[in-house]
């Protein structure tokens, strides 16, 4: 696998664009984005688990049934959530928008919000400037990271990936986007993520390998605990790469789901260093569990509290915090067998220090875990000493900045 | 039932006490509490739901197990927490020393901690002043508050309380105090809350009303959704008043109930409003669920949620962000018949506007909104519209100060 450029219009055939149509009504920054593919296209998706869901993941997930998709529309500044029949009837109105411009089927078109939730969206601003929006696709990586701003909010970083892979000797594309940074929780948040392939494969494989890329990447980032109403990942396939398809158990497949999973843990960790007001990237990686699931459910809790958040914020090495949050997982393990250590691998800072053994202190020099803890990027290692379970969840820090961020977010 | 003085003392036969024995090396604030009954008590308790318990909790839930206290020594400044063999031998030494000063049964002392996690217990502090802190017991409002103040940590008030009711005619007294603001969440957190009564009552009575009085307070207050290692709720009931024995069923077991509920919600709520950084009190109360249970695990998902807490701080009616907490918390209901309303009693910002109905926008004076959520204290009260299910849970905002206080606490 290698990294190429390009993001979403990487992979052959793919278009991308994106405009300021006016929903964003008080910054002019770009609120409406188009991904559309040359060919019809083979297409998988994963919604949010709220039951509360945007009218567009209701529109999206009806489209998203017949498994095929030939374009993405999606804004940015409101999230159509909340929003009641007149929302439901906005979503089906901006498929269709997009639909008469290349003359396709709307169910073949899969609509995105990403906003406040519970007030209106104006459509009118979609319908004056579909034609303008149409016109600004691109097949380059102009075109991908016109289409990622405009379905950013709180974001503070573009966050997308194109990597090439070869299948029986063709070169195979994958480029994606994603945006995210807040309410962003386990089982997705409100991030908006797409990918584009340029592979040959089928709608039961591909929806496979999406499962399982989501499960070990996005769905093990957290944030601030809440899951949106709008979560959205989608994958197109089109196959002009004019590589074979891609057969269930074959070598092929394999290259393909790791190229897809390798690039999803990229976004997820990106979307988490990314989180509202983060500073730092936090990885806890739990091993010695039970199963996958267990570690994964451990890992979670530790990088979901926020008492440990705000002790990486601060730099200071409490780990007790870390084996309390072990503690309220709801997962057995034996407190007396755990270990922990910081670590961090970037730049001037970069260390690994053990800070508890078999669940009790140990003597550690707290001036050289205060230095790693002051890092970028903290690792924090849990064993608990059981089975070969093994997990990594992704988190960052809680700071003054996310406070500010969300105590006035409308205005 | 009406508030007399004396906190934990206000009831016959009970003595308080707290000194400062050094474990809060750095500060010379009271950090060693007794409480002391003359006659031996009937006793029930309840412990945090971690499964990473501390010291004291372990030994704690030994000596209870018997039914009977006689004394609690309680310190702050060091959880005794994740200590290994050694903490649970300082644990022990702690319930002993109090025992020989007054010639009890060590197994009738329950000991309690709070502060910092994995840090053995410096037991010859202890030790060395458990005389002074014997000598320094009084039976009235100042033994109370200093006892108190003795088990407080990064608390800002005082958190007490003592009521009288009658029992055939007989005055009956309880008192209480907590101690708790931050990692504070459903299933108690670390909290630790002594209760005294001179009532006659069997254990299984007293424990049963324990039981549910702390359902509906403790268990409803959410802070951060960290639950700690150490919490800790006793009563002790040592029959002094000389009213008649409490039975099973009786009017005057609903009296005593009720004033132990009624006082456990007042803590609760006082502990909310304390809660680490906390500029307001948060009551989110839902009305309409299917049942009480239901309703309490949707009204915790509002209070528990940092972008509702987050927007509570900065007095943004964002409504939206309550129907997706309520979305994801894992009880069925249907979002299009939801109503949200803000209300706040107190003072010149009182006043209540609805904001949402039918799970979606309604026009209101955002002025009006602003003005309400900007009070000390919030109700947000929801109505999912179907059975008859309501339950109240205690919360607080999330502000800059809860990050700064935990991004450095153990400095």
């Amino acid at each position: 696998m290698k990294e190429v450029s390009g993001g979403v219009c990487a992979p052959k055939g793919f278009k991308a664009g994106g405009i300021w149509c006016g929903i964003k009504a008080g910054s002019q920054k770009r609120d409406l984005a188009l991904i559309y593919s040359e060919q019809n296209c083979t297409a998988a998706a994963m919604f949010t688990a709220n039951r509360v869901k945007a009218a567009c993941v209701l529109v999206s997930q009806e489209h998203i049934a017949g498994g095929k998709l030939h374009a993405i529309i999606a804004n940015s500044g409101n999230a159509n959530a909340c929003t009641g029949e007149a929302g439901l009837a906005a979503a089906r109105r901006m498929a269709e928008l997009a639909a008469d411009e290349f003359a396709l089927s709307p169910a073949h078109v899969a609509v995105a919000s990403t906003g406040v939730i519970g007030v209106p969206l104006p459509i009118a601003a979609v319908e004056n400037s579909i034609g303008a929006l149409a016109n600004s696709l691109q097949s380059d990586a102009s075109g991908h990271a016109a289409a990622l701003e405009a379905i950013m909010t709180t974001d503070t970083r573009m966050k997308g990936f194109s990597v090439e892979i070869e299948i029986g000797g063709v070169p195979v594309r994958l480029g994606g986007m994603v945006k995210g940074s807040g309410m962003i929780h386990p089982n997705m948040a409100t991030m908006l993520c797409f990918i584009t392939t340029d592979a040959a494969i089928d709608r039961e494989l591909l929806d496979a390998s999406l499962r399982s890329a989501v499960r070990r990447s996005f769905n093990r980032v957290t944030v601030d605990g809440d899951t949106s109403t709008n979560d959205t990942v989608i994958i197109m396939a089109n196959g002009a790469s004019g590589a074979p398809r891609i057969t269930e158990g074959s070598p092929a497949y394999e290259t393909f789901a790791r190229a897809l999973e390798d690039s999803c843990v990229k976004l997820a960790r990106a979307m988490a260093r990314d989180g509202e007001g983060a500073t730092k990237l936090i990885s806890v990686t739990v091993n010695g569990a039970d199963d996958e699931t267990g570690a994964e459910i451990l890992a979670k809790s530790v990088a979901a509290s926020s008492l440990v958040k705000a002790a990486c914020f601060g730099a200071d090495a409490n780990w007790g915090r870390i084996l309390c949050a072990l503690g309220y997982a709801g997962v057995e393990f034996d407190p007396g067998r755990v270990n922990v250590r910081f670590k961090n691998a970037v730049g001037d800072t970069a260390g690994e220090i053990a800070v508890c053994a078999n669940g009790g202190s140990i003597p550690f020099s707290e001036e050289q875990a205060k230095k790693i803890l002051s890092g970028e990027e903290i690792e924090i290692l849990v064993d608990v000493g059981a089975g070969n379970g093994s997990a990594t969840v992704w988190g960052c820090d809680l700071t003054y900045d996310y406070v500010k961020i969300n105590g006035d977010y409308r205005s």
